[in-house]
Parts: C-alpha cells; sequence; structure tokens
C-alpha cells in the first residue's frame, strides 16, 4: 500500500529524536528514500541531499512521508500547505502520528479529488481481541528499554538481519509507525484502544515453527509515567523467551520529562523479568544493547565491557559493532537467567551506574 | 446527556458478573431504574421487576440501556431488533460496549429519523496529552484488584459515601462504563487509545485543594495478562496517595482464562505499591476490601478479620459490612506503610492463603 520510493519531510525539527521515522527508512530501507526535505529554522538532517518535491517528483517519488513525531501526535496546521503541494505534484501522503490525515478535511477532499492516498500508518485497520496469555509455539524476543527512543526498534533490525546472516529463522515484527513504514507491515501498539493492547500483541506473532524466532521491536519503557502501560501489555502479548535490554548513554531523565528519574539498567532487568514471567516463566535476558554514539568508540567499547562482565551477559553497541554476540549467546539457548533475586546485589556495585551515567 | 428513568435490557445472559452495568445501575442509582427486560435463556437477574418495552415507555422510560457486557465487546446482531423497538417506543440507548452503536448503520439511521440518542459512553468525546506524572495537589485514592470484576467501582462507590458522611471532600471518579452510567461523568479507560492511558487518568483527577480526595475506580489487575497495561497506566496516572486492594473469595484463574494463575493479596500489595512508587513514593495501603458474596456472614467476617490481622490493615466487605474501618485509617494519615519488603515474610505464612482459598 506504501508506495516507494520516498521524499522525507523533516519540517522545522530541531531535535534528532524527533525525526526517527525519517532517520529509520534511511538508515534501513535506504533504497526506498530519495532526499529529504526541511524548512527554515530546521537544524537536523537524516544526511540526505535536500530537494525540493517537484525535484522529488521529477525523480519519481510516489510518496510523501512525514518524518518527525511529537508528543501528542498532532498535525500543526502550518504543515497543510506544503502536503497539499506533494498532493499536487502527485505523491501520496504517509503519516505516522495519531492524528489522522483522513480526518482532516481539507486534505481528505484534495487527496480524492486528484487520487492520490493519505495513508495513517499508526492507525491500525484490522480489529483485535482482548488476550489471552495462552502460550504460542516459535520462539520470541523482545527489546525493552530504560527510556523511550534509546535503540529498540534499531536493535530489533540489526538481530533479525544478524540473524538472518547466521541462517536462522527471524522475522522483525514492528510495533511502531518507524518500523511498520520499514517493513511495510506491523502494528501500532500506542494506538490500540487500550483493552486490546495484549490482544493485538499476542496476534502479531502468532503460532509458528519451533525453531522460528520473531524479533518482537518494545515501545516506551516500564519505568516511563505516560507509556508503562504500553510497555506492560506489549511484554505480557509478547510472552517474550528471550529480552534485549536497551539503553543510551547520556540520559538523566526520562525522554519529555525533565523531573523524572531514570533507571539503573538491573532496575530495567528486573521489572521486565518480573512481568515477563506472568506469561512465560522461563523469560531470560539474552543480553544489552547500549546506544553509545555519544562517546567515542573506543569509549564506547570500553563500557560495553564493563556491563557485560557487571552482569555476565553479551553487553554492544548495535550500530557500531553489530550483535553477533547476543544472537551467539541466544543460539546457545542459555539455561541459566539473570533473575529478579540480583537487584540487591546489583545495587550494591554502584561504580558501574556511575561511570555509565557520565560517559 | 444520559435521560433517566432507564429500562434495564440484560439479554440472555446466564453470567451474574457479565451484567455488573445493569445491577450497577440498580445498586448504586436504583431511582434511576424502572425496571429489567431479559430474553429465554437469561438465568440471572437484577432484582428489579421484569417489565416489557411498552410497559417501561408507558411508564415513562426515556433510556434503553444495555446492561450486559461481553470479553471483546460486540454486540451481537441478534439484538439489533429489540433496539429498534426501543428506539420506535421513544427511547434513548445507552451502551456501554467497545462497538459503538453510532457505526451500525441500520441503527443509527432509525435513530435520525425519530430524533432519538445512541449513546455510546465507553468512548471519549474528549481528546487526550501525554501523561507528565508531575505531582498534582489534592489527595488521591485508588482502586485495585486481584483481578477483575473484583467489586473495585463498589468499593470506591462505599468509600465515597462514607467519605462524604464523615463530611469528607470526596469524588468518586469513573474509569469504566458502569461507573460513568451510575455518575454521569468519567472516562472509560480501557477505551482510551493507549498511549493516552495515563494522560486520561492524570486529567481525571486534576489539581484539586488540598484536603480533597478523588477516589478512583480502578480497572483490571496488574496480574491479568490481557488487561495489566491498563491497569499500570491507571495506577501511574493516578498518582495515588492511597490504595485499596479488592479481593473476591473463591476465584481459582483470572476473569476469562480458566489456565491463568491467581495472585495472592500479598502479590498484590507489592505489584502494586513497588509500580505505585514511580508517581508518589509516598503510596501506602489504606485497607483490604473482600467481596464474601460467596460464603455466610460470619464466616466472611472470620476471613476478613483474619486478613486484617495478617496484614495489620483495616479489612471488610464494603457491602456487608460497610467501608468506615477503611476510611477511619485513611483518616488517621498513617505514616506507616506496607512496603514491598514484606512479600517473603507474607508467603512464608501460607495457612492464611489457604483458608482464603477454601473459603
Amino acid at each position: 500500500m506504501i508506495k516507494a520510493p520516498y521524499l522525507l519531510f523533516i519540517g522545522d525539527a530541531t531535535d534528532k529524536l524527533s525525526i526517527k521515522m525519517a532517520q529509520g527508512a534511511v538508515d534501513w530501507s535506504p533504497d526506498q528514500c530519495l532526499g529529504e526535505l526541511s524548512v527554515a529554522g530546521c537544524t537536523v538532517t537524516t544526511g540526505l541531499p535536500q530537494i525540493s518535491i517537484a525535484q522529488a517528483a521529477r525523480m519519481g517519488a510516489k510518496s510523501f512521508v512525514l518524518g518527525f513525531a511529537n508528543s501528542g501526535g498532532v498535525l500543526d496546521a502550518k504543515w497543510h500547505d506544503v502536503i497539499k503541494q506533494a498532493l499536487e505534484q502527485g505523491l501520496d501522503i504517509v503519516s505516522g502520528l495519531h492524528e489522522k490525515l483522513t480526518d482532516i478535511d481539507s486534505l481528505s477532499q484534495l487527496a480524492s479529488n486528484l487520487g492520490r492516498q493519505l495513508i495513517d500508518i499508526r492507525h491500525p485497520q484490522q480489529s483485535f481481541k482482548t488476550g489471552t496469555g495462552e502460550k504460542r509455539s516459535g520462539k520470541r524476543l523482545l527489546t525493552v528499554g530504560t527510556d523511550c527512543s534509546v535503540g529498540k526498534m534499531y536493535t530489533s533490525l540489526a538481530l533479525e538481519k544478524e540473524m538472518q546472516a547466521q541462517q536462522l529463522d527471524a522475522d522483525f515484527r514492528a510495533t511502531g509507525q518507524c518500523g511498520i513504514l520499514i517493513k511495510g507491515m506491523g502494528v501500532a501498539i500506542d494506538c490500540v484502544v487500550s483493552d486490546f493492547i495484549s490482544g493485538a500483541t499476542e496476534s502479531l506473532s502468532p503460532d509458528n515453527t519451533s525453531e522460528h524466532w520473531d524479533i518482537i521491536e518494545g515501545q516506551g519503557s516500564l519505568s516511563h509515567p505516560a507509556f508503562a502501560g504500553v510497555s506492560l501489555g506489549l511484554l505480557h502479548g509478547s510472552q517474550p523467551d528471550a529480552i534485549v535490554v536497551c539503553h543510551a548513554l547520556n540520559r538523566s531523565h526520562m525522554r519529555g520529562l525533565p523531573n523524572s528519574q531514570f533507571p539503573s539498567i538491573a532496575d530495567t532487568i528486573n521489572l521486565n523479568l518480573q512481568a515477563a514471567k506472568l506469561t512465560n516463566p522461563n523469560v531470560y535476558v539474552a543480553g544489552i544493547a547500549i546506544n553509545t554514539s555519544s562517546v567515542t568508540i573506543d569509549k564506547g567499547q570500553e563500557i560495553c565491557r564493563a556491563i557485560s562482565q557487571e552482569f555476565n551477559l553479551a553487553c554492544t553497541d548495535p550500530l557500531r559493532d553489530g550483535v553477533a554476540s547476543i544472537v551467539n549467546h541466544l543460539h546457545r539457548a542459555p539455561t541459566k537467567a539473570i533473575t529478579a533475586n540480583t537487584d540487591s546485589a546489583i545495587a550494591n556495585r554502584s561504580e558501574l551506574a556511575a561511570m555509565v551515567k557520565r560517559a
């Protein structure tokens, strides 16, 4: 339904994290991206060349992708004109915002007149049942995070790529708009009616062959005051055999909430294992993925080594150093899991925590 | 918007828990309920006299309330005819199902032709923001449960009634369709888009005077594989100062899931306190409410006394014995809280657990 190639519109974004939909498409579907368009005031870039709508149309662009996100997900009316220009140049519009393009009369009417599509990829077309918690066949891995936007989708995509390279049967399951844009399918779990969070997640990774892995993209964090409910429903519905804990260096508070506390990696492991056991008592931690982009490569590797020793788990920066170490761990089907009982032992060793914070 | 009095339609229900919307209206808004209507196969009753739609209309009924619920919340097409009869007799239709009456063309058209309302009380009309976790003024109490349908709404309404009788400033905040029917306002939290669970809950109990109590109706259970996400978002958004733990005797598995495990009261206390601390570090347990309707009054009181001693907390059946003991505890503003550390101590004392199970 989504036609490539894309022109990625990033508006007047000033926060690199807010253009993660555009950046994700560039990083994971580069062949589908022709260029980016921004306007005055924008201070970030995906790295693609700046091209106009007219240029993009001449180059064969089929879709104009709104590549930015904002808390609340409402489309600022100031973007209506640029969207209309894209429609008039023959492009479909792809949006991952909560507010539906199809609910905006002027856009809806113009698209209809021109025979163009308005594609609200965040809004599920299917209907869901409530969850059951019943055990499904096949294996599942879920990425979980200390916070939002710490690299859960990238880690999941890197895991799928590495597992497929190792001839393992693995499929990435998208749970957010960016993942859906990259894979062309999935369910934006934060847009599902809350009664169906777990049920929708169950339908996203149905029964499969015993050696098949679903690599399910995590959302939010159990420690985020706004989004923990989504994270918990996703965790229960995924019934993961394995979780991979994702973290980004240099965070001092939860994304968007300056007064919030940031959880430790140990807290995150314990909270997630405790909750995950409700639908899979054998859940284990397969590894830790750290976004070290805020420090040098050497420093990042030093931190990953220290975390790996501390938790006796594979720890890596997926983009800089790959995820083979995590996949190898997974492949060996470890019987010994980090359990919630390690909490106090870990809490006493505060040096590492300080190191991660300072990095 | 909802006009009284009501005719309560309970269809062919065979499970008392499935007509809790009708029963709630009878128990808490008796003056607004004229009678009930059921059809062949129905084995339960609210206790109100059986009357026909025509009788109800003659008696002045203004609304035909769909007083049953089902998992999934879809309206069986077999009820379209009886709804049409009610419309033709001049009644509005009130539904608490997920599926919207206004989305069913034949009903929507007939209602429009006749000038009647189709009121989908589960579907929020307002729009919400994502949560912030910021501290709000005033006090909040949230009822939490070992399971769905264990008495959280009844306990909340009983607390409001008792607190108002004691001249305390307290307001019940409805989070489900039945509570909304009773109070005429609220937000059906399980029908909110999942990104906004906490944000919607925050808007439901805004800043208030320092001595004011919001008594927030809980939903689901942190131990329910289908609905824990809703419960967690509601807990974080409520930022409760106090929680009251609700439980019904004689449950062997989570509602609707025969293969699930049932949590202990101790588990439920610990899980909820641990999670609630994210947005209110001073949260405490104000008491335990037990639905003892499955045993004799004497046996119920014996069990409540045993649980009270075990946890050193007020424990009562709200309907049989009132909630004054809990409100008194609340009023004394206890400084000593049950904390998550009591878990192992409680787990070792298994006699009580066995007693509660056997009861």
